[in-house]
C-alpha cells in the first residue's frame, strides 16, 4: 500500500509540478499527515527535491515548490545495432542527459567483443552522468535479436549481428554492471507509448534497422508472446513462393522491405553510404526513379504484412518506427493504399497508420526509460536516504 | 473480499467434491467459522448443496458433503448458424443438459425472422431445463459475425447470413430474454479453454463453419482487440494477387481454405449434402483424390495464414476447431508441414498444432459455459436466498 502511494504521489509531483505538499495531497485524495510522510520517504530516496518556496501568487502560507530530481536516480539505455553502438542515460523526469552514438561495424565480430566495446561505451556515458550529478540506477541493452522470457539475460539469435545464445554474463568486463537485454522493436515501442502523446492503447509499432520487427502493445502493456518472440513482422511471408530469406523459409516481408531489398532495389549497394537510411530519404526527396520505385514496393510489402496484423489484431494504431519514420513521406502512400484495399471486414481509417515521433532514437530511448518507468511505478527501488 | 472468498469456496467445491465445510477450510486457507457463513450464502443463492453425511471413511466426525448444484442456476447457450440454429443448457457444473439444433438456412432471411425462430427454440430449451430443476441465470448467442466490444447488444457485420448491424434487442420478441451476442469463433475458443485439459495459456483457435474465424486467447483471458474484431484470421492475405473476396479484398484464406472453397476443389456443390462436413470426411476417408487434393490445398493456405499467427503472437498452441476438427486427419499434415517450413525463426513442434476436442459443439458450449463461468467468478450474480 505504501509503495503505491509513494508511486501516486511521485506521479502527481512529475504531472504537475511545482506543487506545494498541501496541492499534492489535495490532488491525490490523501491526508496531509500522510502525504508528508510520503514526501519525506521520496525526498529520502532521491526521487523528489523540495524547494525553499513557490514563486505561487496564491493566497495564504507559501509551500515550497516539489519537483521530480534531475540530479539523482537515472537509466542508462545501451544500444548494439549492426553498424552502431549506443548510450543514453535519462533523469528520472524522463529527459535524456547523455546520448552517444558511435558508428561502428558489428555483424559477423565476436560478440564478446562487441559486448566489451558496448561496456566501455556505457562507462564513459556514466561518468558524463554522474559528473552532471545523477545515479544510474539500472541498465537495458536494446538487442536487434531474440530475446525470450526465460531464462533472464539471454539473447537467443540475434540474426543480423550473426549472435545465436549469447548470455550477456558470459562477455560482460563487470558482474556489477551486465545490462539487461531486450529486442529493439519492443523498446522502441515502449518508447512511443511513454514518451509521445498517444490516443490509441493497442497498437502495433514497426521498426526497421537492418531487419524488420515488430511489438505489440496491448491496453497500455508490451505484448512479448509466450515465450518473448511476438511481432516477428519481418518474417510474416508476402509472396508465397517468393524468393528465400536467410531465415530459411521463402518470400518474407524483410527480403521486399528490409533495409538491403530497398537498396537494391533502388540500384544502390549497402556499403555505398555511411547512412543508406539518410542516402534513400535524399534520393527520393529529389526524385530518384528508382529510389522511389523501391520505397513504393517495399510500402506495398509492408502494407500486405500489417493488413494480416490489423485482421489478427485489431490495434487502434499502427506506427512506422525506426528508419521507416524517416522514410514515412514516401512509405505512408503505399502502405496506406494496401490496407486500404486489404482490410474491409472493418471500418480502417487511414491516420490510424502514423510515422514515430521518435524514428531511429526510439530503441535507446526505450531502454533508457524502462529503468526510470519501474522507478515511477515502485520508488522502493530506491535505495533508501 | 467476501466477493472472492465466495468465488474461491465455489470453486473449491467443485474441483474437489464432495467436500466437507471443514475439508473446504483446510484447502482454501479460511477459518472454519468464515468457510460455514460463506457455504451458507452459497446454499441461499443456489449454487451448493449440502448431502446428509459423507461416506468417507476417514475417523472423526462426519462432516457432510458440499457439492456444487445440479438442480439450480444455469447458462443457456445459442447459437445462429448459416444452416443450423442451436440451444444449449448447462448446469453449474458445466454439464450439457439440454441440447437442441435444428438444420434452418438463416442465410438471407430477414434478421427479425432468424430471431425470432431463435427465441422460440430458447423458449423451448429453457422448459426443458425447468423441467429438470435448472434456473437459467444468463443467455448468450454465438453469431457467425463481428460483434464490437461497444456497444452492447449489436452484431455489426455477419456477412455469410446478410447481416448488417443488427441490434437483436430491436428484434427479439421478449424484451427479459434477450441475449447478449458473441463471435462464434471467441465462444469456441473459450470453451475449449474451459472444459478439456489445456496446456496452453496463449493460443489461437481457429474455427470454420461457412466462414473462417480465430479467437485469441492471451494469459487465459479472451483477447477481442480494441475494437472487438481481432482474430479475422478468414481474411488475412494468403495469395496477395489472388482471387476476389466477398469482402472486397484479394487473395483471403476463406478464398482457399473456406467450405464453399474445399467443396468446389473437391468438385463437389455446397448444396449436395445436408452435411458438407461430413461429407468431405467421408470422401476423405474413401480415398476420394479430388477431395484429398482439396484438404491438402486448405492445409497448405491455412498453415500459411497461421504461420503469420505465430510470427505476430507467439502462441504456445494453435488449435484447428469447429468442422476443422472434423476434418483434422487430412488438414494437419499440410498445416504442419507449411508451418514447419514458414516458422523458423523460432522453435516451433509440430505439436502444438491440435484438433479440438470440441469440434463443432464448440461455440454453443462456450456460449453457455459463459454465463457459468461467470456465476463461479462472481456467486453474488445470483439472487439471495
Amino acid at each position: 500500500m505504501r509503495r503505491q502511494n509513494l508511486s501516486l504521489v511521485l506521479g502527481a509531483v512529475a504531472g504537475h509540478s511545482p506543487l506545494s505538499r498541501a496541492d499534492v495531497a489535495g490532488r491525490v485524495g490523501l491526508t496531509r499527515a500522510a502525504v508528508s510522510s510520503l514526501v519525506d520517504e521520496l525526498i529520502g530516496r532521491g526521487a523528489v527535491t523540495e524547494a525553499a518556496a513557490t514563486a505561487s501568487g496564491r493566497v495564504g502560507r507559501p509551500g515550497r515548490a516539489l519537483a521530480v530530481n534531475d540530479r539523482g536516480p537515472a537509466g542508462l539505455g545501451l544500444e548494439i545495432g549492426v553498424t552502431h553502438v549506443g548510450a543514453c542515460v535519462v533523469d528520472l523526469r524522463g529527459e535524456p542527459r547523455v546520448w552517444r552514438r558511435v558508428e561502428r561495424e558489428n555483424a559477423g565480430r565476436p560478440a564478446a567483443e562487441v559486448l566489451a566495446r558496448t561496456a566501455a561505451l556505457a562507462t564513459d556515458a556514466q561518468a558524463e552522468a554522474e559528473a552532471l550529478g545523477l545515479r544510474v540506477e539500472g541498465r537495458v541493452l536494446a538487442v536487434p535479436g531474440v530475446v525470450p522470457n526465460e531464462p533472464a539475460g539471454l539473447v537467443e539469435r540475434a540474426p543480423n549481428l550473426g549472435w545465436c545464445a549469447v548470455r550477456l554474463a558470459d562477455h560482460w568486463p563487470d558482474p556489477d554492471t551486465v545490462p539487461e537485454p531486450e529486442n529493439e522493436a519492443n523498446l522502441g515501442a515502449l518508447a512511443e507509448y511513454w514518451s509521445t502523446e498517444q490516443t490509441a492503447r493497442t497498437f502495433v509499432h514497426v521498426s526497421a534497422e537492418t531487419g524488420i520487427g515488430a511489438a505489440l502493445v496491448i491496453d497500455g502493456r508490451l505484448f512479448r508472446g509466450a515465450r518473448g518472440f511476438a511481432g516477428e513482422l519481418g518474417h510474416i511471408p508476402v509472396q508465397p513462393d517468393g524468393v528465400p530469406c536467410a531465415c530459411g523459409a521463402r518470400g518474407c516481408l524483410e527480403q521486399y522491405a528490409g533495409e538491403a531489398a530497398v537498396l537494391r532495389e533502388a540500384g544502390l549497394t549497402p556499403h555505398e553510404a555511411a547512412d543508406p537510411v539518410a542516402l534513400l530519404a535524399d534520393r527520393a526527396a529529389a526524385g530518384h526513379a528508382a529510389t522511389l520505385g523501391a520505397l513504393d514496393r517495399a510500402g506495398r510489402a509492408l502494407g500486405l504484412a500489417l493488413a494480416s496484423a490489423v485482421e489478427l489484431i485489431d490495434p487502434d494504431g499502427l506506427v512506422l518506427g525506426g528508419a521507416y519514420a524517416e522514410l514515412a513521406d514516401w512509405l505512408l502512400p503505399s502502405v496506406r493504399a494496401e490496407l486500404a484495399a486489404r482490410v474491409s471486414v472493418r471500418p480502417w481509417a487511414p491516420q490510424a497508420l502514423r510515422p514515430s515521433a521518435l524514428g531511429r532514437r526510439g530503441p535507446l530511448l526505450g531502454a533508457a526509460l524502462t529503468t526510470v518507468r519501474r522507478i515511477m511505478t515502485d520508488p522502493m527501488l530506491l535505495p533508501a536516504g
